[in-house]
């Protein structure tokens, strides 16, 4: 096939799109998930608001609007049920749709949580038969991910849970899901696929409490696997944010394990049900400063959106809010970068002893007996000076608040 | 020294105290920080409502009520800025109450949060000169601590964090935690100290976000260093409940990870302030399923209880929630015990399948590429049939209930 | 008709079925939503996993368990869109089923969030002949709910709110929240009915925000009607607990209040999405103070189950799962009265001083004048003696949970 | 005396110094607590890290920063235990300071908390002698706020509550809080001050549980009150969003029900421990609301701030923190009213019907029957066109977020 990640020929040049920094082009490397655009706005309490979205259309329309690529779960694509042929058909429209618009598809993943198969788990079911199905759903979904050029597998257990105590024994629930990816990984490697896997946390919903529930779950089980180098982490802004965690915390310290593979941007206003605002809506501060980690850090992957237009909107709310998501991303990397190129604000940092902290704390070759033999360290140390210091941080904020507000003059 | 740790002389024969499986003995390994019983009550919005509470009548009464050990803080057994012949004396008649006593000090740790001086950390303080003041303090409580026969060293990095950000740039801080983990494990090593470490997570509280958040976060983190052997978790009930995780789940994947070194035992009412309710209070249904989890799991380490007794207690209310906490835990386990052995829950564990939860998914040396060739796991599969099956969770968690209120007939 | 509120003819005497006071009877009270154990288990995430439940069978399922009644949103009974003679045979089926079961309706109520028309509300969308559409519904369901006999009409609001700050001006929102009330209102009085409306909050979900998001909310709004005197507030145990709420509390303020109309009980693990566990599972202990409060109040309305068959379950779970609701509240109501009879708590209570809160500050017939006058209330008190005393609380509240688990001796 | 309130000699000209719209002037009517820029930051697991501050340097220093009055608790401005000596000369001290620099006090409290003899509680304390206590205390500082010329006194009943469930019986605490509340207002109406109450709610912290939780369980509260008149709320940010209530939401049903009468501006981040940061630190885009909303409203009282600058401040950072609360309320005032001038906004908002909710649902006149008898309300309502008609709020939204980031264009 043609490749999906090659040039974008029916697109405009990226140097004159996005000329004002805030119109979005494939460099911005911007993604969507079929589901989300295409998410029919049904709810706990509610039938659906949209029809269904043509995926062919999904692509095409997100293509307009400066998308990079599309993402998708098997029956995003493929309805499930179909048949053999009709799978062929499915592939081969999209795969069209793919090359007429230059996009790609840099991620896939698995619908392990739509059918009532998978009311209580796929790979960690208490049912060995529907472990077994949803492997192999799973490795069906890797082949077409492979063939479509995709690098990243994220794998989101949503259904990988309880919500009563004796219902999972959670220790081998944890040996279950090490035994699936380890059989994954084996399939990749054995099939030659340059793919590797991000796995997505979620702390709870549709499940009472979900295995692997945050960012640090997920790096600590990837430790145990067979084959840990192949696995990193897929953290979505909203999922932290339901365990009242910082999400940039989370991603640097996924960043410090070299374990960031993918990354699923959106809203979330506080602890409460999942809510997939579009980027920007929610923790407007802590979007900022998730932009600024993943800029300052030369971030490379894509920057996923994984949102639900509100159930409130039609379809041109439904782009409009797609076209929100780049938008903000646009402004708040804007922004970062005038933040940190302010020399006030280079002068703040150093006022708050960034510096200091960038530095180790021990001299080079220093050892525990060296450093117990430092009396300036602390038989000389002057605590009640030291205690003194003010960190000079209200000012600092201060500084990043007024350049997200724009009036950094 | 007499061995703290030998055999306790004026302690009651534990067959004996211990007849009706209610009233602790020290075989139950129960232990308490000092600085529980000793919490002088003063919160937030308010001062002190009781006096100090000397160690030494800590250690008697803590004794008394049937518990095996206490812990400390360097500065909970002596003040900060005592001279060197005061510490000495503070240590040696704490030491003289463990000999009559009988008691342990199975765990020690450093305060890093009490002093102005870490209002911005510890061991990653903007200020490097703080941060090497703080690898000197605990190096200092180390030495005492293996002194005392300490087998784990606690860290709870408390003032590890920032409530803006900018303030902390996080990979730059974990690295230096690293650096400060990796040095004192080289300390430990280097006096042949049999002393392990277990890092203590939080959320939130006193900093606005703290790093290494939840269980998940510091056992990822823990495989980074340079000994990861030496390094476990000290999960606190409270303080994973404060965002809103399931404890039973967070020390079944520490016991998975082979990383539980540790455990503070307390209650919390969801996701608020810090509460340090006593065992029991706060979510009993959890409590519950902690207690199997450990019973079940063989957890050998000290159940060690870190909570404070309400502000609006006196010294009676103290010890009556001391007593609490060991009653709870002994009852929940009695009661843990008898529902493991019902045989109307061992048939409903059966019909939600746990059995086959505990089996592999995959048969003895099947590889991706038998699983691909079995029909039966995915062309053949009766997905209809399989969504079917109840789970009978419910009626296996009502058994629970039943044992839990003590109606299980 | 023949009233569905007099003798149940096909039920077991109460006084037999129920004699180890654990079997539940219709004197207990218990009433269940048809969407309760009709709920299909479709959820955000998931397909449905259970078939549609016929009213019917609903019906004579609750009875056969000990319910005393059955309640329903309009489209419950009766398929949204049927034709006026379908409405009349649906109306007519489950009427002969009340008579057959001698099965009560309490409380009835109208879905106002199922169909997309309500996406952005029913009483406040900004849609003004939504609004008009919605309130035609409601009288059209509340004609039939005066003719089944209901007293109780409830009211969730569950779409009127938001997820952006300028979609909704919460002013002009309330002011028609309050017209559409107002005219329910005028509707029952001059139709005669003795019906009265029990308004139910919940903070969030499926709204971003919904308006009267919690007990203090609804208890507020109602004194702004133009009869606050037929309404009161529903409250639902999982709905304040999602705003981490102390739910007891909440119920006393509406009794205080003499506000409480009708109560929900369900249960929900902590600050998350709804979950509408059985009652009983989450938080155990504010259950056992619910039930408390309930029965030492002297409530005399239905015990309504508002719960959700957990997505895993079949039909057997379903009705494990309803049962548990029931023997849960009686296991609850059993508890309560023992800890109230016990001497060891009247004794405690008195410690905590219980008695004195019940008496008023001020002596009968003093003014402020009188006060200021009395130097033994400030002048003289001696501060510090008060602020030594105990409250002896942890005392009392072991000797709860003893009794909670059984163990008071 | 001289009447605090008068004109502020000692202040530019306020037109000159705020040219600029961004730098505040008296006639903004900024507020702070004497206790914030003073709180020594003293919290749970630390000592102080500042030295107190004298009341009248706070004062000067607040003055030069544009501010336009300060507030007080008692023991803020005369140290508890102090005599009357002692006290008239704090007083003096004190008046001496408002008149040199024009500053108002419009708003006291009682501080019912620091003391332990509060621990369960003032007005509601089990100890009938500490109710009387709290009374008496209360009553003086009325005197002294009405001799200062203030307007409204706030109650915020931090203690109010208890941690376990037998502590406290509700409906009791309820009956002393209304008994405590009518007799101040008794105080205040015989001795003739123009002086009105504000309720302060908040669900926690530092007791377990707090009566009156909520801005909603205060306003029913009031209603209860022998004179509701005299008593409205004042809401605090971070107090309705420690419970995950939208704050502007809560404040528009304050202001629907005619009860606004004070408001404490901070920020928060979720639902944790109160943090008290600087107004626009946590959730800024619901302080771009709020601000929109209370100008909107018309709003006329004090913009009172009562925030805790960080403890890793000096007293540079108190200041800096200071000063960037009422900057960053002037900066989303000018946002506001941009955004409601652009004629693109009011596009929107018709686009998203706004108007249409500003109308009343009836037509003039229109009864319960006529509706009943208008078929285009219901029998012949178009359900599904008006279901597919899109809300148009993400346009909206965006178009809120393109202002509040300084990127409308």
């Amino acid at each position: 096939m043609t490749d999906p990640l090659g040039p974008a020929v029916h697109r405009a040049p990226t140097g004159l799109a996005g000329a004002d920094g805030l119109t979005p082009t494939p460099d911005d490397r911007f993604t969507f998930g079929l589901w989300t655009v295409g998410w029919q706005a049904r709810d706990p309490f509610g039938e659906a608001t949209r029809p269904a979205l043509d995926p062919v259309e999904a692509v095409h329309r997100l293509a307009e609007l400066g998308a990079h690529g599309v993402t998708f779960h098997d029956d995003d694509l493929v309805p499930f049920g179909s048949t053999d042929s009709e799978r062929a058909k499915h592939i081969e429209r999209f795969r069209r749709a793919l090359i007429e618009t230059g996009m790609s598809v840099p991620m896939a993943t698995t619908n392990l949580f739509t059918h009532p198969v998978f009311k209580d788990g796929a790979f960690t079911a208490n049912d060995r038969d529907v472990r077994r199905y949803a492997l192999r759903k799973t490795m069906r979904n890797i082949d077409l991910a492979a063939e479509m050029g995709a690098r990243i597998y994220v794998a989101w257990g949503g259904r990988e849970g309880s919500e009563s105590g004796a219902a999972k024994d959670v220790r081998h629930a944890l040996d279950r899901l090490k035994e699936a990816f380890d059989l994954l990984a084996d399939h990749v490697t054995g099939q030659g696929y340059d793919l590797r896997f991000a796995i997505e946390p979620k702390p709870n919903e549709p499940r009472g409490d979900i295995l692997l529930p945050t960012v640090g779950h997920a790096l600590a089980f990837i430790e145990r696997l067979e084959r840990p180098e192949l696995f990193g982490v897929n953290p979505e802004v909203g999922h932290e944010q339901m365990a009242g965690l910082n999400f940039p915390h989370g991603i640097a310290q996924a960043l410090w394990s070299g374990k960031l593979f993918h990354i699923d941007l959106n809203g979330q206003s506080g602890i409460k049900y999942d809510q997939d605002l579009r980027f920007g809506a929610g923790d407007l501060r802590q979007a900022f400063w998730l932009v600024d980690l993943l800029e300052s850090a030369g971030y490379t992957g894509p920057r996923h959106f994984d949102f639900k237009p509100p159930r409130t909107e039609d379809f041109d709310g439904v782009w409009a809010s797609a076209a929100g998501c780049m938008r903000n991303y646009l402004v708040l990397k804007r922004k970062a970068a005038a933040f940190r190129a302010d020399p006030r604000v280079q002068e703040a940092l150093l006022a708050s002893r960034l510096d200091q902290l960038a530095r180790p704390t021990l001299h080079a070759g220093e050892t525990a007996a060296v450093l117990l033999a430092d009396t300036s360290a602390f038989e000389e140390f002057d605590i009640d000076a030291a205690a003194a210091r003010g960190m000079a941080f209200e000012r600092l904020d201060q500084l990043a608040m007024d350049h997200l507000l724009g009036v950094a003059g």
